[in-house]
């Protein structure tokens, strides 16, 4: 079965969502979308790994880039999708496969904009940054990534969310000295030696700094555990995996150091991590977009892409159909009409002269 | 390479702790201990799996059971054996190969013993109660295990050690919410929620009760620590799996409630357990063996399958080369001098009438 960018959009959305993709496995949603925008006289398409993008090239002063990831969270028996009560239920149905149809009906349906632009449908988002294919094609190919402004359609539940958290993993390991757990004071117990590191954790007050007047929502978090040899051996090595998201006044080097002071004397060891991105809504390109879409913006919680354009020095916002609370959970979905409102949004702002 | 039970002791203990065998991979050092056994016409030979028996049929008033397991515990880059001053390193030299060497030289040389004898070599002791071999035999052909008195080679550095300690293994499952870790506190963490059950492992302080006049040494420790989704979400759930090392005045219920009164308010979900074995040095077969191979009885800590024996009603005691409190260890060794007081002292009372 092809998807029809052309037909109903609830329709498309949910042939979307039924196409498994768990980071990893895109690569036939991303032969989907490519044959959808193939075809079309104002659309040259690219690929690069299982990344699709499509662009116009009518020789505008401005380009807007629109992005959206293809890839999920692994699926926790919540697909195919269903749908109850104006909702569709789903893996991918709040993030982001909402956006990934509205992206889709828009492009093949704008065929002369007042401003060039470039849709990028890519993979490995749901990972550590260093997969993630946008890394790849900055690197690679930054041409295809430039432009004035950019949108990443994120689930926003439909509103303007400005800048994003940055993400730092890290983790800690103790170290103790194996023995016959029938002769324990022989050894000593690396994961009695967690003990501390998970009460510090669990005590700690994350912070909601307010970044260019929108207020964030930091969190460190363990998000895995692991540790033992043998059910009578007692433990020379455990680790513990933390998640911080922090708000973007800081930097990288900054989060890291505030991870240090909640943990002290502990060694850190960093496994990936990405910067944040401030709101930037006072940048005139934002102005724009805001005053089309409407609404008030927020401040968006999780890491997007954001900061990548960020760090490209594109203003970009978020913006997309879902509530961003229900990402990532089994009972996401997606609003049916949150899916027109944003649609009905890009189609007016991408084609105003 | 074949096992020459008749030549040289610490080849014969070199050749078996070369020849790995963890749990569960007991087959090749099976085949070539029953090789080494067979073509003797003192001895009928039997297989149970990768267990292996062989037993003198001489009509004696008298049975004695000799029993030693042939697995380890994973090989932590301690293999192939080495030797250095007097000793000999390697996985299972300890626990306990020595034992295993030494009951081959001793069965194959004792062809007229005054009392009969049963030799049982043994697969996966070093895991959960019920994959022990002794548990299957015990329950389908008992008569192969039966005997007035038994020895059990475990390490004790050539001393005779009475009893041994019961063992318990139970998990703690804590239970929380899925989040994006982005937007923690829409979840709970289950990982943060094993602080306090680490924290109380931590500061427990074990028993050192007397049994029957020997002194025995508890442990409460976790062997085991697993939690996690992914590396950007709230952990739901997490687990740690803890050993109790109990003395022999309590019985494995006895141990439980134990358990419940360090961790109170926690869920206990028993895994596996076995209770352990009183001294019982004051029966008379204990005393005759004690006498013979002198010293000065000390308590055994880790549990061995003179429980099991002691189930059955039949006295056993603990006598092997090997430092006990080397077992497990990743430079667990055997001296050689001890495998010659072990050989010594037990072709010695065997032949005694």
């Amino acid at each position: 079965m092809s998807l029809d960018p052309h037909g109903d959009l609830v329709a498309l959305f949910r042939a979307i969502v039924d196409i498994e993709s768990v980071s990893g496995n895109e690569r036939e949603l991303a032969d989907q979308v490519q044959a959808a925008l193939s075809g079309h006289d104002h659309l040259e398409v690219l690929r690069d790994g299982d990344t699709v993008i499509a662009r116009t090239s009518l020789g505008r002063p401005e380009r807007v880039v629109i992005a959206g990831h293809l890839d999920t969270v692994p699926v926790a028996g919540n697909l195919p999708s269903s749908i109850e009560g104006g909702r569709i239920y789903g893996r991918g149905s709040c993030d982001m496969k909402g956006g990934v149809a509205v992206m889709l009906a828009v492009a093949v349906a704008t065929t002369a904009p007042p401003r060039d632009l470039t849709w990028i449908f890519y993979d490995h988002e749901e990972v550590e940054a260093s997969a993630n294919s946008l890394t790849r094609i900055a690197a690679t190919r930054p041409e295809l990534l430039a432009g004035d402004f950019a949108v990443l359609m994120e689930p926003t539940s439909a509103r303007v969310e400005g800048g994003c958290q940055g993400t730092l993993r890290f983790t800690v390991t103790t170290a103790g000295r194996a023995a016959h757990s029938a002769r324990a004071w022989m050894g000593h117990n690396a994961i009695h030696d967690l003990a501390e590191v998970l009460a510090l954790l669990r005590a700690h007050q994350p912070e909601q700094p307010v970044v260019d007047g929108l207020r964030y929502h930091e969190g460190l978090n363990a998000v895995a555990i692991s540790g033992g040899i043998a059910g009578n051996v007692i433990p020379d090595r455990a680790t513990v995996m933390v998640n911080y998201r922090f708000a973007p006044h800081r930097s990288l080097a900054d989060a890291e150091q505030y991870c240090r002071s909640v943990l002290p004397g502990y060694e850190l060891t960093v496994v990936d991590g990405a910067p944040g991105a401030r709101p930037g809504l006072d940048l005139p390109a934002a102005v724009d977009f805001v005053a089309a879409v409407g609404g008030e913006p927020t401040a968006k919680f999780g890491w997007t892409d954001v900061a990548r354009f960020a760090a490209l020095g594109i203003p970009a916002v978020n913006f997309g159909p879902g509530d961003p609370a229900k990402a990532h959970a089994d009972d996401e979905f997606c609003l049916i009409a949150e899916l027109f409102t944003c649609r009905d949004a890009l189609a007016g702002w991408l084609g105003k002269g």
